[in-house]
């Protein structure tokens, strides 16, 4: 080799060692798990689409964010989400689709961001969306709502909190206010916990609203208690504005379904403060708190729009849907250790032939672990027996079975517990039983 | 929307409806389960990498395929294999990894081929490879041999061949024979099966070998037998090349050990003729066949190298692994109905309320089935009873629960067998248990 180029990857960009990408998959996997679970059907958009497919959405930050490149005659684009390519998806094989359209992707998306510590410009997002033909009942808004809860139950982070609220409600306040900037007063309603009160104050008054007005607005995101007191609440203000009312009827549904669904109440509640910034929300906005971690963020935000794929079809297709930044998300639990890895490898069980002559017998005594389902696997090197146990214990392997001639003779092998240091002789079946137990 | 763009996907790329998708699913889960049981630990590196880190290893047609572009102050490049990326890893981390290092890695790989049918621009290759510090035991040889053996039975392509053979017994020869342009009669061997021997001897003497030495030759790749019978053959030949003798003892010893892996005899077979293309092999290689389906060319491949990251490192590096091109495979084997989708949905169970009125309690008795392992959802929307029904007939779900008034109240749920068309009142327990029968 004439020269020797320092082996790296890319700033901003997440690679994982074996005991951490072991963790990682198993906050993926169980996340796919409770999407299929609940019926969501996989699927697997390219990385590279269209670049005109892509702009079609982009647009501001995305598009300057956006990896645009060409090959022969094509413009291309790496996908910034996965709801544009859901978008056209949909469009796409429209006619060869079930509706209403329940789909799960998890895949990593793109984004040429500024590099910032826990910010990735390749990351896993981990999307669900519920898209019906013409029309959706609002009964799926709360459906949503319960897989967030399965998810984060099941990902054992228990005290976290899914904060809902609804655009229309948002809007039907402003119209009722006669606001010009609305969504600068969506902004600074949304800042009041990061803030205060003072300051979001300040902000109104540079939007040119009445004192009447930002009272109103200060009380309208102060608002805290059950679902069913803001509800009342709304009902109370007294606006009679169309938008707004339907808001708080689509609202009120969700939170009646949300008891079907068996969400327990300390797991949601209505926030009037939050707004997500995303354009196309019209309805029911989701985002998720861990308790404990609050400066985390929302860990999985979503909502539902009118039309998902104007872009690409004239279909109306309205829908809802959520996602999880996965990569971010498994960043910052473990930077605050909130999860740990365990291992540096699936291996259970690892089989050491004192040397050669003991060796096939070993990859025997592997396969039948294998058979019943234990991950484990035979150390084949040539080295002397101290070199052979440190493989185990560097990549914390919980047992050893060596094996000699005087066990390959007698068929009762040698188990080790790599934990507690106690080693016994057992039958192959034994050792199967006592490594099985949980 | 002032403007309509035309759903599409560039050609080259494949995507799935998620019938197929499953499908593919599940292959991909089965290789995955079988690496994962063989003690193959998961990495996951970025899809972008620095231009320098892949083009050390790329030239030639695999640098004209590259997909380069730039972002910012960095020249970037999208990953042509797993291959260069699991060198540059174990060279960036080489300090923290235990050796031998056994890793899998299933992920998309990009190259902008030309358009042709069954070839892709971005597919899934699925590796896996054991890599050794300084040294690496050719009983790893034996192991991955048993690994694709394992593959390729559980899933259920039980009519295969594993061809191997060892590049030191193919160099060995060109240097007894004293060849010239070993890479150009090496290709000629390779394509006897294809071109005949005609062809073949036409080719060699083009390259300006003794008849003498083309007798050899073809008599070579024409050897068949157990593995034990060409062994011995090559034995006979009386080449006391230091290297073909050398290929000759790997090759006995992997064929020692694989009897220890217990892969049957009909699976594997020693195969003269075969001889990789990749440069960097340089013991045994490895090619698997459908027996059915041999013009689908070999769908597992790979070999041994010396020194895996000599770009990226002055340690040597010795390792073993193939590869599963799984996009092309999965595409070949639908295009020839080797493999059937069966549903477009992971449902099993579809429960219909009549009315909103019994809604909410088929949400609970969804969860109910969800709860004992059961892939179900409910049916949401409004409409009309025939309406919902369709919904389970165009998706396949094989069961479809019918809830009233009446069976809200009684408990007693209606269960169809959407495939015979029977209908029968039953518990929630016994409809769990009716599912769930294999």
């Amino acid at each position: 080799m004439s020269r020797t180029i320092k082996p790296s990857i890319l700033p901003g960009f997440m690679e994982l060692l074996p005991s951490d990408q072991i963790l990682f998959n198993q906050m993926m996997d169980t996340i796919r798990d409770v999407y299929e679970k609940h019926g969501f059907n996989p699927i697997d958009t390219p990385v590279i689409e269209k670049e005109e497919i892509l702009l079609a959405k982009a647009g501001g930050e995305t598009e300057k964010q956006l990896y645009r490149f060409e090959k022969g005659d094509n413009k291309l684009a790496l996908r910034f989400d996965l709801t544009v390519p859901l978008a056209r998806y949909v469009a796409q094989y429209y006619p060869e689709l079930s509706f209403p359209f329940r789909r799960y992707q998890i895949s990593k998306v793109f984004r040429g961001e500024k590099a910032q510590r826990g910010r990735f410009r390749e990351f896993y997002q981990c999307d669900i969306d519920i898209i019906g033909n013409e029309e959706l009942s609002v009964i799926n808004d709360a459906e949503i709502l319960s897989v967030i809860y399965n998810i984060f139950k099941t990902l054992k982070l228990s005290d976290f909190t899914i904060r809902i609220n609804n655009r229309k409600i948002l809007y039907g306040l402003m119209a009722e206010l006669q606001v010009k900037d609305s969504a600068a007063v969506l902004r600074s309603m949304d800042k009041i916990e990061k803030i205060g009160q003072e300051n979001v104050i300040k902000e109104l008054k540079k939007e040119d609203i009445s004192d009447a007005n930002i009272s109103k607005i200060v009380d309208f995101v102060q608002q805290k208690g059950s679902p069913e007191e803001i509800i009342s609440y709304l009902r109370g203000m007294g606006i009679d504005n169309e938008v707004f009312q339907k808001g708080i009827e689509e609202l009120a549904e969700v939170v009646e379904y949300i008891k079907y669904f068996q969400v327990p109440q300390e797991n949601y509640t209505i926030d009037l403060t939050i707004v997500r910034g995303l354009d196309y929300y019209t309805g029911t906005i989701y985002e998720t708190m861990l308790n404990d971690y609050q400066s985390i963020g929302s860990v999985c935000s979503g909502g539902r729009y009118e039309n998902l794929a104007g872009y690409y079809t004239d279909k109306k297709l309205p829908g809802v849907g959520v996602s999880i930044g996965l990569t971010r998300l498994f960043y910052q639990l473990r930077e605050s250790n909130i999860i740990k890895n365990e291992s540096s490898t699936l291996t259970k069980v690892l089989v050491i032939p004192m040397d050669r002559s003991t060796t096939g017998y070993s990859i025997g005594v592997t396969k039948g672990l294998r058979e019943a389902g234990i991950v484990a696997e035979t150390y084949l090197e040539d080295v002397k027996f101290k070199k052979k146990l440190n493989y185990a214990n560097k990549l914390s392997i919980p047992y050893v079975i060596i094996i000699g001639t005087d066990e390959m003779t007698s068929g009762s092998l040698s188990l080790k517990n790599m934990l507690t240091g106690q080693q016994d002789q057992m039958t192959i079946d034994a050792i199967i039983k006592e490594v099985q137990k949980p």
